[in-house]
C-alpha cells in the first residue's frame, strides 16, 4: 500500500467530512471523531439534513448517550425535546437502498463471501470508497451500504419513520446486516473511533446509559468546511477501483505472511475496511 | 426464549469455567471476566495447560496488555519471562481443526451464510453450544470452531509454534475468520466482556500498550473448581440442538418485530450467538 501510486488514492472532499469533538477524557486528553458522509447515490436526504445540523450547532451541548456491547455507540439529544432547525427534509424509506445504477461496480468474485446465498442479497461489492450488497437478477440496480464496524447510521422510531440524522449510531462490533436496508446509513467513522469504542458499556436497556452522569457532552459537530482553512484535516481513501485495492483484498481473504498456515480463501466485506489515511501538508 | 423449558438449559461444568479477576477500574468497581473452556473434540490440549496455569496461579499479577481496536484483548505474561509451571503440553497444529466426527452437527441450511463459498469452508454450523465450521465434501469429519465475537484463543509466535495457553486473547470486533485453523481457540467470554471490549485502545504497533502503567494487572485467574463452593458461579447455555434454538436462529435471520421492514433472509454464524445466562440459587 506503500507503493501505491499517489492516483489511486482519492481526497475526500471537506464537505464530506463532519468533526466531532467529544470533551476532554478523565486524563484530559481530547477527544476528536471525524466522519466521512457518503457520496451520491446513497443517503442524500439524510445527509443533507446532517450538513443542516452541522451549520446549526445543533449537535453542541448534546451527548454520546449509548453504549451496547457489540453493536453500536448512539450518540444525540438525550432529552428527545431539542427543537430541529427549519429546512430538514422528510426521506421516506427506499431511499435506504439506491434504486439507479452504480458504475464501477467492483465484485471481487474471487474473493467475497457470501454470494447469492444471503436472503435477497446477490453479491456484495466495493465501489467509490464504500462496502455495498445488491440483489441479483432482475432488481441488480437496487444496492445498498453494509453495516460493517464503524460505518454511521442514522437512528429512528418504529416504521414508517426514518429518522432525520440527528440521531447518529455506529457499530462496534459484528457487522449487524440485519439493519442494512432497515436502516440509512449515511457515513463511517474515519478518525477516532477507539474514542467511542472504548466507552464504558451502558446499563440500562439497550446499553443506554443509566446516570445521567456517565453521558459523554458533545462539544461541537462541524463540517470541515465550516472550520478555519489551517484546521481542517485533510484525508484520502484508496480507490476500490484500482489495482492496489485488488492486490489488498486478495491478501485479506489469503495472508501470505509467515504468521498463517491456512489461508482461508475468501473473506467477507467487512473484514476488508478501505484504506483511509490522513494527509499532513507543511 | 424465557419459554424454553428447563430441559433445554445445559449446566456448564465448573471445570470448564474460568473466572479472572482484573484490577478494580478507577472508580473502585471490580472487575470479573468468566471464560467458557470449549468440550472436545476441540482444543483439548491447550485447554489441559490453560487448567494447569490456572492451578498454578500462574496469571496473578500478570496484565492485559494489548487492545487492538475492532480486533483482539490480549493478556498475559508482558515481561516473555515469567517461568512457566511444569506438565505443560506442545500441542500439534493439526489440533487447531477436530478431525473425528461430531454428532448433533446443526446445519440450519436455511439460514447461516455463507455455505459452501468460502475458500475450503464447506459450513458452518452450531454443535454442543458453539460456533463451527467444516470442510465439505470427503473432508466432512474436518470441523473447527469459529473465531466469533468473545471467543478466546491462544497467542502464539510463528508457526510451527502453537502456543501453550498462558497468552490468551478474546475477539472485540468484526469476526476474523481468517485465524481460523490458524490459532487455537480455547473458549468464550460469557461473563465481564465489557471489562475487555471498553478498555482503552493501545497506541503501538499491534494495539500493544506503550507505557507499562496503561497495563491492567490480572488480580487472578482460578478455575470455579478452585473457588470456594459458595463462590462458583453458575451458567448454562440455551442448548443448541433443542427447538428453542432453532426458533431463536430463524428469529435473528429474520427479524419480525415492527421496527424491521426487510428481513434479511439469513444470517452469519457469528450474529447468532449461543445463549448463555447466569444462575443464581438461593
Amino acid at each position: 500500500m506503500a507503493q501505491a501510486p499517489a492516483s489511486e488514492w482519492v481526497a475526500i472532499a471537506p464537505e464530506d467530512l463532519l468533526v466531532m469533538e467529544l470533551s476532554a477524557d478523565r486524563d484530559g486528553k481530547s477527544r476528536r471523531v471525524v466522519i466521512q458522509l457518503m457520496p451520491p447515490p446513497f443517503s442524500q436526504g439524510w445527509i443533507d439534513n446532517i450538513r443542516e445540523l452541522a451549520a446549526a450547532h445543533w449537535w453542541d451541548g448534546t451527548s454520546v448517550n449509548r453504549v451496547q456491547d457489540n453493536y453500536v455507540v448512539q450518540w444525540g439529544d438525550a432529552s428527545e425535546q431539542k427543537p430541529l432547525p427549519g429546512g430538514l427534509v422528510t426521506v421516506p424509506e427506499d431511499e435506504y437502498a439506491s434504486h439507479g445504477d452504480v458504475p464501477d461496480w467492483q465484485r471481487f468474485d474471487d474473493i467475497l463471501v457470501p454470494k447469492g446465498t444471503f436472503g435477497n442479497e446477490g453479491y456484495t461489492a466495493f465501489n467509490n470508497g464504500w462496502p455495498l450488497a445488491a440483489k441479483g437478477g432482475p432488481d441488480w440496480a437496487y444496492k445498498w451500504p453494509v453495516h460493517c464496524y464503524g460505518m454511521v447510521g442514522v437512528g429512528r422510531y418504529l416504521s414508517p419513520d426514518t429518522g432525520t440524522g440527528a440521531e447518529l449510531y455506529t457499530v462496534i462490533g459484528q457487522a449487524p446486516r440485519h439493519l442494512d436496508r432497515n436502516i440509512a446509513l449515511v457515513g463511517r467513522v474515519i478518525e477516532g473511533m477507539e474514542h467511542l469504542s472504548s466507552l464504558p458499556r451502558g446499563t440500562g436497556d439497550l446499553g443506554f446509559y443509566e446516570d445521567p452522569a456517565q453521558r459523554v457532552p458533545i462539544v461541537s459537530a462541524r463540517l470541515a468546511t465550516d472550520l478555519p482553512q489551517a484546521a481542517q484535516p485533510k484525508f484520502q481513501y484508496l480507490s476500490t477501483e484500482g489495482a492496489t485495492f485488488a492486490r489488498y483484498a486478495e491478501a485479506r481473504a489469503n495472508r501470505r505472511d509467515p504468521f498463517f498456515n491456512v489461508p482461508a480463501g475468501g473473506a467477507e466485506i467487512c473484514n476488508i475496511p478501505v484504506p483511509v489515511r490522513k494527509v499532513t501538508e507543511n
